[in-house]
């Protein structure tokens, strides 16, 4: 397998580089710091391995550099800082929906508590700004400010789609155009700027850097759709996440709004949170009789279908190029 | 007066960039998230005016520029970084301490909750960045990384010196050394870094640069021990806090600090944190009968004399220099 042999030289570096990034705060006045920042991004703790998560994002970045002719090393800092922005969004994220648990662990916040969390996170956003800057040993100023700007506009992108959906999880109510800008900048954004990122340090034309940014953004739009999917009626020995649990936890997904629009017994049920923790199973089984789970599957084939021609018509580059299609496929064709 | 005559000219044009930079989330559907920091920023709501600050970190960023002979409209893109982080790191301590009330109105999280103002700190964060890029529409590219190099470093230094103040709070100890280091990080890291980058945008030599950050740094420590002084003894009217306040809330201040290691009557009444909250006037006498407002006066005085001769060394220019000098002077003797 091309991804294999890749992802066995690319995954290495990308942990060297995000623990040399981290190691800024290992003086040791701030060591218990350092050790936070540790634990969340899975070098510590129990199931460790597990908490680091797939490390998909600084993959698509040095696959994309590499499938257009870069020198993917030197494109390492930008795959740092875009798994650290990640990152620094899932520790605020958990803070803000309560969660308890990610990848099977407890979460930052619970285990050093809130205020100790947010600045944690604080880190690595800083953190990520400066490991884009380390950018400068390899590339003109020029290039280095040009991905710096990628990445600060998908961050404000990350704030905004936040901020929709959790404005919105308390109107209760979001409509489908909402539901697009939302994951558009709580998932696909920051996709797309690890392929934008990833074809501009490689040298690619600025067009083809956009094409590049239009398939990271597919394909970010494709795998979130997915994931609302897999959060009703993924297998729980797959997903590592209980059954229906995003119809639990009252999660504004593509399959909740559909069923909402449609105004009909799931909508009804919808509104009373009590009857919907303990009724997943019943409200699962109206989304699919209202037609909820067709059009959320339709919308998830459009996309990855548009995804994966979007990346055929780059024609990308030897292994890389190969690797590249190939983690498309399985991000688009996972069941958990 | 030189300094209002600079002021006048100066505050509205940050006060225009700032409003100017946090646009980037006017539209439509995210108006409601641009209201909330329009709202922090002290743009709207009751006694907006008061809830703007003094906005003395842009001040500073503008009148070192202007003082070594820089063309200060150009640099006012960096001065508004500088605030807004400053304002960013405002809203997540606010959550992080529990605050109530800042500059006498509702603090942004008292308003919408603690997840949202967490994501609006997030983007006052990410648009102190972008603010920072926006300096290479005057700048070359190398010395726009520079100045997001000292910027970001800035942000580190934050995040460190409030882990070092969240943490130590928690063990309810902490040594003279671990002090110096957590203001450092907390207060004079970030107005280093205006003084810093004001005079690298204004064409200073990098000796020269390094010797106004010096100043600044000195400036923030001088403020920052006078902050801690006036926080136990500031007159009700003239701080807008209660009396002993933070002796109220068990902040670790260079007194308290300095009472606690001298193993008194001081550090044994407030090992009880109850007949702390009650007993603010009780400890404050105890404090002074301790020499610990003797100890911190010293301090405060030699920081202050350090840094006004290091400003006098630098020989700062025509009327921005005076009016630099004459902010320096005030910040420095207010009694509130």
């Amino acid at each position: 397998m091309s991804l294999d042999r890749q992802a066995r030289a690319m995954l290495p570096l990308i942990e060297t580089e995000l623990k040399r990034q981290v190691r800024r705060l290992a003086a040791p006045s701030t060591r218990g710091f350092h050790d936070m920042l540790a634990y969340h991004m899975g070098w510590t703790g129990t199931s460790a391995r597990k908490g680091q998560g797939k490390r998909i994002r600084p993959l698509l970045t040095l696959l994309v550099n590499a499938s257009v002719g870069g020198r993917w090393r030197d494109a390492a800092p930008a795959a740092a800082a875009l798994e650290l922005v990640h990152n620094f969004s899932l520790v605020h994220d958990d803070i803000q929906d309560n969660s308890p648990t990610r990848r099977g662990r407890a979460t930052l916040w619970k285990k050093v508590g809130a205020p100790l969390a947010i600045n944690a996170g604080d880190a690595l956003f800083t953190i990520a700004g400066q490991a884009t800057l380390d950018l400068a040993r390899s590339f003109e100023p020029a290039a280095v400010l040009a991905a710096a700007g990628i990445l600060q506009q998908a961050c404000l992108d990350l704030t905004k789609g936040q901020f929709l959906d959790l404005y919105h999880q308390g109107a209760r109510h979001l409509s489908i155009t909402g539901y697009w800008q939302m994951i558009d900048g709580k998932t696909a954004a920051l996709i797309a700027a690890c392929t934008h990122i990833g074809a501009l340090l490689g040298g690619a034309s600025p067009a083809k850097s956009q094409q590049y940014r239009r398939f990271g953004q597919l394909l970010g739009l494709a795998f979130q759709v997915q994931d609302d999917i897999l959060g009703i009626w993924g297998e729980e020995a797959r997903t590592g996440k209980s059954a229906a649990s995003d119809l639990v936890e009252g999660k504004l997904s593509l399959p909740v709004i559909y069923g909402l629009r449609n105004k009909g017994e799931f909508s009804r049920r919808w509104r009373d949170a009590h009857a919907r923790a303990s009724n997943a199973p019943r409200l699962r089984k109206l989304l699919e009789q209202e037609g909820a789970l067709e059009h959320s599957t339709r919308q998830a084939n459009r996309l990855t279908r548009e995804a994966v021609a979007a990346l055929r018509r780059l024609r990308p580059q030897g292994e890389a190029g190969t690797a590249l299609e190939e983690l498309s496929a399985q991000l688009l064709a996972r069941r958990g």
